[in-house]
């Protein structure tokens, strides 16, 4: 935190402080520097912890004091700390709600986590049409208490509890009293089946720089509300997830300081052991050049430097197509102007490598004299390799998401490494049949 | 999208459609469209589009039209259009707006982009402590058309404009008309000064749960507020630039399919020749080995094995820390903790690779009799490289952001192909050095 912020909240110093270090201590620290709090600061800090924290602390309190910790959250938030604690105890703390909030609750559980309906608060504030705008406002003022703190939209619903519009609070504010709330609802509103993934969701808010979304079910009936604050959690998952992979890991829910040594190392054991084995593949291609290294020895030196060439430019090609389908900026059919630009910067790209590579063979050579009688056919030989590999590892980075997304994965799985490990054999193999076509008569 | 959401929103298909294929048109097909919509689409369109957008749809407008559109934007978003158009282009359009708006937008310029003072908008709903509910509300009425569409709150400054205190409209509906605004705002509240970053400030919305934040100076007069749907641009933002540092590219400012083969080439061009001329020391390193790969040709052939499981290892390390970093899961004072965890999640990793490798060296030796006499040696060397290079590639790609951090760098930049550079060389000497310990006597 920059010294300017704590300076502006000094005075309010320790609650947020403690909230700001919660990752950091251990379980027993957290629960006595939670009992040390008044009740409203303890109930803020409970309410701005993540639902793993709430559920952590809460199965740390004894029995009896749940109840009241439990009454402080919204439905949707309840639903998210009953999935971040073991199964046997679920039913235990369901037990403890009323029975209003326990049917919206279990209902909400039936959801995927990362859909609409898994995401969205069944509590909103509701009007009819032809209230007056004064009228809504009299029923929103006994409304307002029950419903979540981010909500600034009253739904206007049929007698059928349909959709018909909204209209935020602010204009009913503005709103002359007597005018039907009817004539100053939006109409024309965005809605979202329950089904719909947390990511497409995520992009429909900030395309249409949106608040909160209702979910309606299939015949147009209000089931509740996705909240931008929800979204921004969600942008922020999904990101991670997607450095995690394209960092060749698994995805690790936690924070990396808190998952066991043991779990991060499966987590990370599994796709580091894919890529060893598929790695191997690069002994079996070099064995089958092991008579020409044996005669050009010179070869050799050069391989690390023209494989990873390959893997570095189809590392940057791939993480580019990733970010870009993710955002939506690019789509499967786009794949062929993709190929075509990738096709220009990787040649591009590699005839500057291989200008730069000839130059120090060429340097090196007059300085020091490493590479023996036929160093202008090496020299030669890296760069064209350069070419082909730069050119080779930009087209299979790009069009790996591409492949992977229309086999129905996740094109983040195109991880860098993952890229390398593909663009090594295959450069091995160009490598050495350009020094075979090059070098044939003088060195081979 | 979805098939679920295009029967949703079917009923209003062009406007929408359209922002969903802009990125996709040509300028002309944009200007054409966009003339298509009726006055309140087209107005809704612009007012979703980005910054960069809208900057060029105006600037596609004759001159006389765009006043009108200027117009319908909020100060802070007309400070972030005009910073997306070319400097000469910029006084024309500031000339379109009215004094008190020009004033606001000139004063929004001189903030830096990316932090508080350059997010927040400077119009927001403002009341005095001493009214009641009720008179607040009248207050409200006429304030609120003035201000822009994602406010909730109104902010209770004393006669000095100094922040006091906060209400939500929500709250506001909720009180007796007859309290005081005293009675019901909160006055311990998150405020924020205007030079703070915005990946900050987007941390202190999401661990508060914030729908808007003020903006205060240093004597605790209100600038403006930051709402939330600006941070979930920044979120998205900063995660886009991550991922393409992570991949080893400079952070590209506009959508793939956009920015210009030229300009593509060039920000990928920098880093992929750094990495390759800081690549050539692997040539060097084996340069000092060609004795004995002359010797044992069988040493050459899992070289690529070898140092790319270094890189593997250490791509799936940094980027892991940088992520945590940016999540502020990770501070710079945890170093000691992460080098300790990595040690094992090293060694962990380098036994299982180690396992596998030298598995496969006796495989292979009993189907094909490839690796020659001293095949057991060789398995060892292999083994016995990969662990020290995984525990090497673990150490370094952990601790090169907590490095780069500490040296006022983005760690960020500690690219998966970074890392992978920096270990290739370091690796290279870690197994010709073992082969060296094991072989000598025997192969060497």
């Amino acid at each position: 935190m920059p010294p300017d912020l704590e300076s502006n909240v000094a005075e309010r110093l320790s609650p947020e402080d403690l909230l700001e270090a919660w990752h950091l201590l251990i379980p027993e620290d957290r629960l006595e520097s939670f009992r040390a709090l008044s009740r409203p600061e303890a109930e803020d800090l409970f309410l701005s912890l993540g639902a793993r924290d709430q559920g952590e602390l809460l199965r740390a309190l004894p029995p009896p004091e749940r109840r009241s910790w439990m009454r402080l959250l919204a439905p949707d938030d309840c639903a998210d700390l009953i999935q971040e604690i073991p199964h046997h105890e679920r039913e235990e703390l369901l037990s403890l709600l009323d029975d209003t909030t326990r049917k919206e609750v279990n209902g909400l559980l039936a959801y995927a986590e990362d859909d609409a309906g898994g995401l969205m608060n069944p509590r909103f504030v509701r009007v009819r049409p032809e209230m007056t705008v004064d009228e809504s406002i009299t029923y929103l003022r006994r409304q307002a208490p029950e419903v979540a703190g981010a909500m600034h939209y009253a739904y206007v619903l049929d007698p059928e509890q349909r959709l018909r519009g909204v209209v935020s609070f602010r204009k009913l504010l503005a709103a002359t009293p007597d005018q039907r709330v009817s004539e100053v609802m939006q109409t024309d509103l965005i809605k979202v089946p329950e089904k719909m993934d947390q990511e497409d969701l995520s992009r429909l808010f900030s395309t249409y720089r949106l608040g909160a979304i209702p979910v309606v079910d299939e015949s147009g009936h209000m089931k509740g509300i996705v909240t931008l604050d929800d979204i921004v959690d969600v942008v922020r998952e999904e990101a991670t997830e997607d450095i995690q992979k394209i960092g060749g890991t698994a995805p690790i829910d936690a924070p990396y300081l808190r998952i066991s040594i043991v779990d991060m190392i499966k987590k990370r054991a599994g796709w580091l052991a894919a890529l060893f084995i598929g790695e191997t593949l690069t002994a079996t291609a070099m064995g089958y050049f092991e008579a020409e290294i044996a005669r050009a020895v010179v070869l050799a030196l050069f391989v690390p430097l023209v494989i990873s060439s390959g893997g570095n430019s189809g590392s940057q090609a791939t993480t580019l197509v990733i970010r870009a389908m993710a955002l939506g900026e690019v789509r499967l059919r786009d794949w062929w102007r993709v190929v075509r630009r990738e096709v220009v910067s990787g040649l591009g790209l590699g005839f500057i490598l291989a200008f730069i590579g000839m130059g120090r063979i060429l340097l090196w050579q007059a300085l020091f004299h490493t590479y023996g009688a036929h160093y202008a056919l090496v020299a030669l030989t890296v760069a064209a390799s350069l070419v082909g590999v730069v050119l080779w590892g930009t087209v299979v980075g790009s069009m790996l998401p591409f492949l992977l997304r229309r086999l129905g994965f996740d094109p983040a799985s195109s991880s860098a490494p993952f890229v390398a490990t593909l663009v090594d054999v295959t450069g091995l193999i160009i490598y050495f049949t350009t020094a075979k076509l090059v070098l044939s008569g003088a060195l081979l």
